[in-house]
């Protein structure tokens, strides 16, 4: 089974040895593990005058040539994760293969959008919240916003938190092992 | 054409006079404009245990049967858009149908993380930008991550770009108005 390791470790300046490591623990289960920046074939990629529009269409070969996709939905930059991750998990969730997320982190979104606002959040009589200018704040206790919740969710898939000290929360990978585990069992 | 609306405006406390607007535009330009809280046919929703859940899967269906896509992509709580309209694009996209954006910001995405990361930014000696962590900006000169300005060019989408006040930024439609217009000419 080839899954593609959609995450911000693309942005480590170790990102190497975090692909190394990755693809090394999808080989122990059986697996292979794609990282976004292997080689892939795509000829209108090798085409691009952008660099940036290059590296996209790559990427977007590799989801298309995956079986599957384990998403590291660790918060980055703000409440929710990597918005490039986001994308491609609901790329490959409309693809109709199988998804797998994880996150170093257990804390609920409504309390990360809650400290992210900091005295900008406000609760409403019903005991709702707020931000300044009156958007609400989802409560459903998920991990991000509903829509990424949700499309694991629809898929079957597993979403893995846990609570790793921020220091490690870029390279601590057993909760990417557990989802990856859940992604081997199902299929 | 049947178009769904994604963007954080289902946050706003007047949702449904957003929700009004949109349509309204729509219809001007011959299209019907889908919203995120439109009632839709969904059985399995219906069926859903979960509230969360089963406004996910009534999303999923309202793009399964939209023939374009428009995402606001306004910076949303962090440097990037909103996560469940990333996540919506990523997936329209995957389905292969025309999507487009448009965002009232026109500040580029480097700029905007290192706003958000202040002095926690610093630049390396060959000039690239990166965070306290060590984990590198993109600095290709786009709107947000190349996932999502790679997925629209891909599609040959437009990317609006437009400096409204802050004040005005979830209200204002110039620049939704002018990516439903190449939508509609592309179709």
């Amino acid at each position: 089974m080839r899954i593609y390791l959609a995450g911000p470790e693309v942005f480590l300046p170790d990102a190497d040895a975090l692909a190394d490591a990755k693809r090394a623990i999808c080989a122990r289960h059986g697996a292979t593990g794609i990282f976004p920046t292997d080689p892939v074939h795509c000829p209108q990629a090798d085409a691009s005058a952008e660099d940036w529009l290059a590296i996209y269409l790559r990427n977007e070969a590799h989801i298309r040539g995956a079986d599957a996709l384990i998403a590291n939905l660790t918060p980055f930059r703000g409440p929710s994760a990597d918005a490039g991750t986001v994308y491609e998990l609901g790329f490959m969730r409309a693809l109709g293969r199988p998804i797998a997320a994880y996150a170093n982190s257990a804390v609920p979104f409504t309390e990360r959008t809650r400290a992210f606002l900091g005295e900008a959040a406000r609760q409403r009589p019903d005991g709702a919240w707020e931000d300044s200018e009156g958007l609400h704040l989802e409560s459903f206790g998920l991990h991000d916003n509903l829509m990424i919740d949700g499309g694991i969710e629809a898929a079957g898939g597993a979403l893995i938190r846990r609570a790793v000290p921020a220091a490690d929360r870029w390279r601590n990978l057993d909760a990417f092992e557990e989802a990856l585990r859940s992604v081997m069992k199902s299929s």
